[in-house]
């Protein structure tokens, strides 16, 4: 496996390539992002992962200082999946001296976790066309845990006419039902096993959905209630959106999303399931 | 020459060919977009030529209905030039329903004319970056007669990592040196020849510089003197800035451009001569 640390290596690392599967990480990586990588490795002649953390997704009060980071640990895991070339640039590689663009998806990027972090879609929506430029996959591939995040992208490139395919890989869990994600690295294995009534909760909103109740205040309601039942998480929002604009629905259809972010030690969890 | 209208046949025209030189336009062609047009044949294996009248770079109350407008005219020129690819997009092709991204390239897009023109360089950055990503081209040309759009152009490319090398043409002038430009259809011929005044004034402005004279405000005046001499036209601003962030210079320099705006039968004409 190549590791390109400039815009220019991975430029010509890139040029001699063929078809190209790109998956933007920022590290610390999980069971979720080695299916992305192995998804990637089916679709495409060569790998590309990027491993970045985007300090213009943050605020400034957020956990990018803390934020876990194991370049080395992950760089032997993507080694042994055949990776072709690992791209882990400086913050200063991505935002020289005199940076100051700036992508706006529109109003997508404003609603619930775009209102919860104001900014924070601009800066994954940049990053993300940046990285795009820079490698030029022909696939990229994000996981639907990040729901919103999925939904920003495609706006993006469906905005922009960028040419790469997005591919939307299944929400990964644990066996208990965890969806992972590398800020599960800062709960203790108790406040992880307290974070999977995340999902019984959603599976208890879909169960409900299916048994014909479409009441989005209600489901609210019943999830919430089963979330927060072990006295360890706290409910921010539970929302049933439309699963392209994210608007707020009051009646629940097939194809919404129930989106759930709970607190657990102050950590912010983020989970959702497909009606 | 291929007549492309979709994004879909633009494409495919696209992934035949080799180094690929792109020209940018709003149509209603004159001798400065053809001489970019040249440039770019000297310097590509084939060259496309956009026409695009970009709504999102107007502003309500400005031209946009009446913008001129002569494709038969302009493809014939574009014919005879030996261009490839003509692209001549409707607005819906470009801005499909939901669309609604919006790329801001920092401070620079909002002063001086993007201050006059509030909204103005976001619609020029957004439609550029997604004609590069349908056209994909090696190098794209633009008139520095637009001098500001060739720095927020420099500042896209360069912020957002965009593979294309950005060549910008020398201003091309009358015999009596007023900067061609598509909307001097709108001035008579009276007009036009009071017009020439602003070149006169960018000149003078440029001898006193070279004889010594850096102060701003009395560069200002004398170049303003000079072109509302004739009575025709009305200077809305004269100013002296840095070449690339277009920050106001009390003290000139040399490589900082004068930016003319001079109003004439209430058109407003742009001009700018580098130091």
């Amino acid at each position: 496996m190549k590791i390109c640390s400039t815009i220019t290596d991975l430029r010509n690392a890139r040029a001699s390539l063929k078809r190209v599967g790109f998956v933007p990480t920022m590290g610390f990586l999980h069971e979720g992002h080695i299916s992305l990588v192995r998804e990637a490795k089916r679709q495409n002649d060569v790998v590309i992962v990027s491993i970045f953390v985007n300090p213009t997704q943050f605020s400034a009060h957020e956990d990018l200082d803390k934020y876990p980071r194991a370049l080395e640990r992950d760089s032997a895991l993507l080694q042994e999946e055949g990776v072709d070339i690992l791209f882990t640039p400086s913050a200063d590689e991505i935002y020289p001296d005199g940076f100051s663009t700036r992508i706006d998806v529109g109003p997508l990027a404003h609603r619930i976790e775009g209102a919860s972090r104001p900014g924070h879609f601009d800066g994954v929506a940049t990053v993300v066309a940046k990285l795009f430029n820079i490698i030029q996959p022909d696939r990229a591939y994000f996981g639907q845990k990040d729901a919103q995040q999925c939904a920003v992208i495609q706006q993006l490139v469906r905005d922009l006419n960028i040419p790469v395919k997005i591919i939307i890989g299944d929400i990964i869990r644990n066996q208990n039902g965890l969806a992972l994600s590398s800020r599960n690295s800062y709960l203790s294995t108790s406040q992880q096993q307290a974070a999977t009534a995340i999902y019984r909760g959603l599976l208890h909103g879909k169960e409900l959905f299916l048994s014909g109740m479409q009441n989005s205040s209600t489901l609210q309601h019943e999830i919430t209630k089963i979330i927060e039942a072990n006295g360890v998480n706290t409910v921010e929002y539970v929302y049933i959106v439309h699963p392209f604009s994210f608007e707020l629905k009051e009646t629940a259809e097939e194809g919404d999303l129930i989106l759930v972010v709970a607190q657990n030690n102050n950590i912010r969890l983020l989970d959702n399931m497909k009606l």
